[in-house]
C-alpha cells in the first residue's frame, strides 16, 4: 500500500502525457454529443471519485450530475431516459457486473458512455463507447490508493480539455510537482497522529466541496485497513445530526483546502472543538492566516482548489496505512475483502 | 420521540386526506411542465427521504434523479442548467439557508420548484412555486421521526398521482392500516435487541433499494440519540469495502423487504454472518420461506415493496430510542443538536 502511494506522482504524470490523445478525443466526442446531464456510475473507492466528479462537472460544465443507483437498472429493471446523458462509469477493475449492466443499458438507451478503468480489456471498457485509462499499472494492495488518485486525475484531465481556458486546465501540469512536494511531507505530524489514532475505534473524517471526496475516501481507508468506524462527512451535513458523535474521545481528521469553502469548514470545526474533540488537520496552505487546530499538517499546494483533492488525500492514505499497521493489521490484505468485488 | 412515533399513522392519514388536493394539483403542474430530470435538495434526515425519492422517481417516472450538493450553488456560485428540471426541496422546518438558496437559484434558472415542508410559512415554502405539507403538527423531539415518514408519504403520494395505475397508487390507501398494525408490534424483539445493542459503540445498519433510505435514517437516529457509530450502507456497497468492519462484536441491523431486492440482501447477509456478526433483522413478511437471522422481527406488511420504507423504519426508530434511553441519554434533546440547523 505504501509503495503504491509512492507511485502516485508518476501515475498522474503518465495520465497527463500518455492519456492526452484519449482525453482530447473523448472531450471532442462529448462536445459533439452535447449532453444535457451527466450520470456517474461507481461503487466503493470509485464512488468517492464519483463524488469528486459531481463537483468538478457541476462547477465547470454547469450540467447537473447524478450518481447512479445501479439496482434501479439491475434489480428493478427500470428503463431510464438515458438520451442526452453523458454516462461516466468509474471502476479500477472494470469487472463489477452491476456497473457493466448500467453502462450497457445507458448505451442502449442513447447515452454517450465513457469508462474510466485501469484495464482496457475489461468488460466495462468493452461495453463503453470510449475508455480513459488510469495508467496505474497493476494494483496489488486490496485497498485502492494510486488508482483513486488516478481516477481523479483522469476526470480532471477530461474536464480540463472541455474547459480549456479554466484555472483547472492551467493548473493541470503542476499536479505531479505538487504531489512530489507533498508525498513525503509531514513525517512528524504523521507519527504523532498515528500514535493518537492507533488506539481509537471511532473517528470523524470531514471536509466539504471538492474535498468531500477526500473525507469519504480516507474514512473508507480507515474502515478497510484499520477496522475503525470512521465516518466521513461534509462539515455542513455533520452539523445536521452526526455532530452528536463528537466527543473528547472521538478524534477528528479534517481536510481544509484554501478558498471560500475552507472558511466554512473552519466555522464547523469551531462547533466541533466546543465538544472537546481533538482535530488533526491537513491543509493546503503553508502559511495560513489563522491556526485552526493545534495539530496542523501544512502542505504548500500551489494548485487551484478543484485540484487539491489529488494531493490532500495522500497524507490521509498514509495515515490510514500507518494506523492499520500500528493496530496490528496488514493493510495490503484486509480481512474479508478481495481486490475485485462482484455485485449485481 | 416515542410519542411522535406513535403519531405516525394519523400523520400519514392526514397527508392522504387533507393533502389530496395539493398532491393532485402539483401532479398536474409537473405533467404540464414535462421535466426531463429531477433534482432533490435536502440535508440530514430529509436527505434520507431524498434517497427514497431517487428510487421512487427513477423506477416510476424513469427520469434520472440527482441529489443536490448545495455548496455548488452557495459557495462555488455555479449556475447550473436548471431548465427542464423538477426540483424537489425537502426540509421539515424549511429554514436552512442553503436549501432555500438552491430553491431560489433553481426557480430563477427555469426549474419547476416544489417544496415538501412542515411549515407553510417557511422561507422555503415562500421561495418555491408549489408546496406539499407534511401535516405532521409541531415536532418537539430534536430527532425527527414522524416528519421523516411524513416526507416519504408526501413523496409517494405525489408520484402515485403521476402514475395513477401503478401498484404504488393502488397501495397508498393501505399505508395507515399497515402502520397501525406494525407500530406496536415486536415488543419482545425490541427488548432483546435493546439489551444487546445498549452496550455497543458500533453498529452496521443495512438494506438496499427503496429501503436504503431506511438503513441510512435508522443509522442517523442511532448516531443522534444513542451516540453510537452506526454506519448505514446498501448491502451492495457494504461488500465493496466496509464489510471489513463486520466482526463478532459489531451487531448488524438489517431491513429486509419482500421481492427480488430482498433476496440480494440475503446473499450479502450470508457474507456478513461468516464474520460472526450478530444480525437483528426487520422483515416485511410474516411467514417467510427461509429464516435469515435467528433474531427476526416479522411484520406483515401487505404493501407493494416501494411503500415498505414507510413501515419498516418504525421499529428502527423505536429501537434507536429505546437504546438511547438504556444508554442513559435523553433522545428528545440530543447533546449538541438543535431542532433547526442553519448551514450555508
Amino acid at each position: 500500500m505504501g509503495q503504491e502511494i509512492d507511485e502516485i506522482p508518476q501515475v498522474v504524470e503518465r495520465i497527463l502525457a500518455d492519456g492526452e490523445a484519449d482525453a482530447s478525443a473523448v472531450a471532442k466526442a462529448v462536445r459533439s454529443f452535447r449532453p444535457r446531464r451527466v450520470t456517474v456510475v461507481a461503487r466503493g473507492t470509485s464512488d468517492n471519485a464519483a463524488v469528486y466528479a459531481r463537483y468538478l462537472i457541476e462547477t465547470h460544465l454547469h450540467l447537473p450530475v447524478a450518481l447512479a443507483a445501479p439496482s434501479v437498472t439491475t434489480i428493478y429493471r427500470a428503463r431510464l431516459a438515458w438520451h442526452d446523458t453523458l454516462v461516466i462509469c468509474v471502476s479500477q477493475s472494470g469487472q463489477s457486473p452491476d456497473i457493466v449492466a448500467v453502462a450497457a443499458a445507458a448505451r442502449q438507451g442513447g447515452a454517450l458512455t465513457v469508462s474510466i478503468t485501469n484495464d482496457r480489456s475489461s468488460p466495462l471498457a468493452e461495453v463503453s463507447q470510449h475508455t480513459l485509462l488510469c495508467h496505474a499499472g497493476p494494483e496489488r494492495a486490496v485497498a485502492a490508493t494510486k488508482t483513486y488518485v488516478a481516477e481523479l486525475a483522469v476526470l480532471a484531465h477530461l474536464v480540463a480539455r472541455l474547459v480549456p481556458r479554466s484555472a483547472l486546465a492551467h493548473g493541470l501540469p503542476a499536479i505531479p510537482g505538487a504531489l512530489r512536494m507533498s508525498v513525503h511531507r509531514g513525517d512528524e505530524w504523521l507519527s504523532r497522529a498515528t500514535e493518537a489514532l492507533a488506539s481509537t475505534d471511532h473517528l470523524l473524517v470531514v471536509s466539504r466541496g471538492f474535498n468531500l471526496a477526500t473525507a469519504l475516501e480516507v474514512a473508507l481507508k480507515f474502515k478497510e485497513t484499520g477496522h475503525i468506524f470512521a465516518e466521513g462527512y461534509s462539515t455542513a451535513d455533520l452539523l445536521h445530526g452526526p455532530i452528536a458523535l463528537a466527543a473528547p474521545d472521538v478524534p477528528l481528521v479534517a481536510f481544509r483546502p484554501h478558498g471560500r469553502i475552507g472558511r466554512t469548514i473552519d466555522e464547523a470545526l469551531r462547533s466541533v472543538h466546543a465538544t472537546g474533540a481533538r482535530t488533526w488537520l491537513v491543509r493546503s496552505e503553508a502559511r495560513p492566516r489563522r491556526t485552526i487546530s493545534n495539530e496542523e499538517l501544512r502542505l504548500s499546494i500551489a494548485l487551484p482548489e478543484p485540484l487539491t483533492p489529488l494531493v490532500l488525500v495522500v497524507p490521509g492514505q498514509r495515515l490510514a496505512e500507518a494506523v492499520a499497521r500500528r493496530r496490528g493489521y496488514d493493510p495490503d490484505s484486509p480481512i474479508g475483502l478481495t481486490k475485485v468485488t462482484r455485485t449485481f
